[in-house]
């Protein structure tokens, strides 16, 4: 994309109502704009980003043998009376009428109508287990929205539902969910560690947060920083084996890590202090067991190999997809703006012409750029170089490939790594083989 | 997908409530499920569809220079004050009020909001011409919501906003948008005609509908051959040239279209017998350009070269994005089922194992289904041939790789093609290379 030609409003102002880093930084760079309280239009950049990041959680669900569906955002009430939670939902349930006067809600989540999906047609032990999700837009009306795309009302959620014969293969089912969810955030570049969180009436350790690791996070945390050395992506885990499932699970669980709500000091004292991580995190999923719950409240049975019927276990699990954006740039950002990791990057590099206009220049600039103009961002604007270098820093790109007149007369380039800074000067076929590579 | 494991629920009764084909072949075909009066949810085959009729539109729109953006379902009301139409819009738009008791509406269509997101960024006319779409869920709250997805009351819409300087710009970008509509149709496997449709108090001739020819269409409709002859992919249009622009452009305009409302017998009376085309079309798409009309009424200016301010001209572009799958199996479908064209359909073909359990039928099934199992369903039940037979015809895979006892032992498969119903006995890898190539 040329810059001259992108929709990608940069503002020079911090908003007065942006407290925080990535609410500032993601309305500076151009990648949202509010349009009602807690409601946000995606730019073309953000959107990107929210792309990729939907992709990754999409095949990482698939890898898992997750099915992807796709549920309305609107909710019929009378499916919400059945569960019983219709009168027990809060304010922060949007509820609608339609004009026949029939009570509609903008759905905050999905276990009910899952639950009925599932129960219109699947009806043997045979078809199980089942895992379905879908990556849908969700609305809570938060009281007070704020932080950006972090605590909006209109919020893109992954939101997947397991349906199992036995405990034991609702816990095999939670635990391919724990693999993919480790997989997913490894993926996106960003350290997120899975914390023990409360399973309310249920009880039992099923019920797990992903936090991921920024100084502006809303909870504290504590762990042990085994946890933070796993290759999730490199370790082969056999997902149809429940001992297989069994032994990837324990590298979890055999590790300490809490926030601060359910932090124990005792258990913290036996880590070496070596070992020993703390600081605050921004939870960006939530895995949860909660039985025949919803199977049981509905009435959906299907019939067991014995001929008898019985209740489905279920679990969910969550990712805030939207939420992720602005929780990346709050893991990784500097002062100067946006650090994105590779894999979410809105364009893999920014081509910076420090002087449009000049043949040398432009040439080696449009060489560049035509071989990828779908993923790099083109900076063909006639500004100063130092307004080009702000607004890169800014955007945050991975690399930026800097054409000045000098080089540019011996075929070279300037390459900056955004995330470290680094410097290489280079010809452009090893620049181009350096970004690809990365 | 193998569809032991797959979530595909066929139905065997055909639903009371289902008048017309399409409606019936979706919910036969577990593509997808009414969850209240007009919404839907999307299963697994369903979603694959409308990802692929998305992913068409979405490279059509980039290749004329569109940008995509992402404008949230949920719109202040204020918004749609500011251009006089909150009032105006009738029962058809869902009126909701947040907890704080603020007006907030569903949108069922994006003009006030884009001109908005328009107006706050773009302050030059340097800035022109831009064209804005995005893909995203609306809600009409039809009165007798029926005929499935065809007339659904959330329904997913692709709409596209340009914004330009002049009305002769103005009319490029309608040209551009008509070809681009012209390429998405024709990737999309149907016959969809340009016709005239009614500008209102603008005037003028820029305004199509775009029909999909099918006989149980809403409208009648007639033209000229010559529109069905043209193969819009590979003609050469420079989209930077208005000349070149214009030239495409009266390729359309030239040839008599028109649906019943607007017929003109005297026109049509002046065509050759034997290009006279009639019959019935269901509306997938309008453009339309209607001038300053929300820059007026909202305000919104950029400067001039001559640095006097002006409102931008704009035009709208719509193309029913969950509507088309409905019409296009209305297009596409016989007494056996649906007939994907190769470009939207689920799977590439489905593999058939006429005898389950028979180690060389299930060796070279394992084998084809290997080479691509996101692409492939395999139907690996132990159910008779002709329960396989039915469902593949119903599922509409454009290619059946039938796989039998006495055929495997050889190395055989036999294709059938499933819209001509041609059959061709072929070795394992020429079978591959055949339906590759489709």
């Amino acid at each position: 994309m040329r810059l001259t030609k992108a929709f990608q409003p940069t503002l020079k102002e911090v908003p007065a109502e942006a407290q925080i880093a990535s609410h500032r930084l993601m309305l500076r760079a151009g990648l949202v704009r509010q349009t009602s309280s807690g409601i946000y239009a995606w730019l073309p950049a953000g959107l990107r980003v929210l792309r990729n990041i939907e992709q990754i959680v999409r095949e990482e669900q698939d890898a898992i043998g997750a099915q992807e569906v796709l549920m309305p955002t609107l909710q019929s009430a009378d499916l919400w009376r059945r569960s019983g939670r219709y009168d027990a939902y809060g304010p922060e349930m949007l509820r609608i009428q339609d004009r026949h006067g029939r009570d509609l809600l903008y759905g905050p989540t999905n276990e009910e109508m899952i639950t009925d999906i599932f129960g219109a047609s699947v009806k043997s032990y045979k078809d199980l287990p089942k895992a379905l999700y879908h990556i849908q837009w969700k609305f809570r009306d938060e009281v007070r929205p704020r932080f950006g795309v972090m605590r909006g009302r209109e919020f893109l959620m992954k939101d997947a539902y397991s349906f199992d014969a036995t405990y034991e293969d609702a816990v095999a089912s939670y635990r391919r969910m724990m693999l993919s969810y480790l997989r997913i955030f490894q993926r996106l570049g960003v350290r997120a560690v899975p914390m023990v969180a409360d399973t309310g009436p249920i009880g039992g350790d099923l019920s797990h947060e992903f936090l991921v690791l920024a100084p502006t996070g809303e909870s504290g945390v504590f762990f042990d920083a085994a946890l933070e050395e796993q290759d999730w992506l490199g370790r082969p885990v056999d997902c149809d084996d429940h001992e297989s499932l069994a032994t990837f699970f324990s590298t979890v669980t055999d590790h300490y890590a809490a926030t601060d709500e359910k932090h124990d000091e005792a258990e913290w004292a036996k880590i070496p202090e070596e070992r020993k991580r703390e600081g605050r995190g921004i939870e960006v999923g939530h895995i949860f067991y909660f039985g025949t719950k919803y199977t049981e409240s509905m009435g959906i049975e299907v019939i067991g190999s014995d001929g008898a019927s019985f209740h489905p276990q279920m679990g969910s699990y969550g990712i805030g997809v939207s939420r992720l954006v602005g929780a990346i740039i709050e893991a990784s950002h500097d002062e100067a703006g946006i650090i994105w990791p590779a894999s979410v990057a809105p364009y893999r590099a920014a081509i910076l012409n420090l002087r449009q206009g000049d043949e040398a220049c432009d040439a080696i600039c449009e060489s560049i750029y035509g071989t990828d103009p779908e993923n790099l961002l083109y900076d063909d604007r006639s500004d100063r170089a130092g307004v080009k270098f702000n607004d890169a820093d800014l955007m945050g790109h991975p690399w930026q490939i800097i054409v000045g007149p000098r080089g540019a007369k011996e075929g070279k380039v300037e390459l900056k790594q955004r995330a470290t800074g680094e410097r290489f000067e280079l010809s452009v076929e090893d620049a181009l083989a350096k970004i690809g590579a990365a």
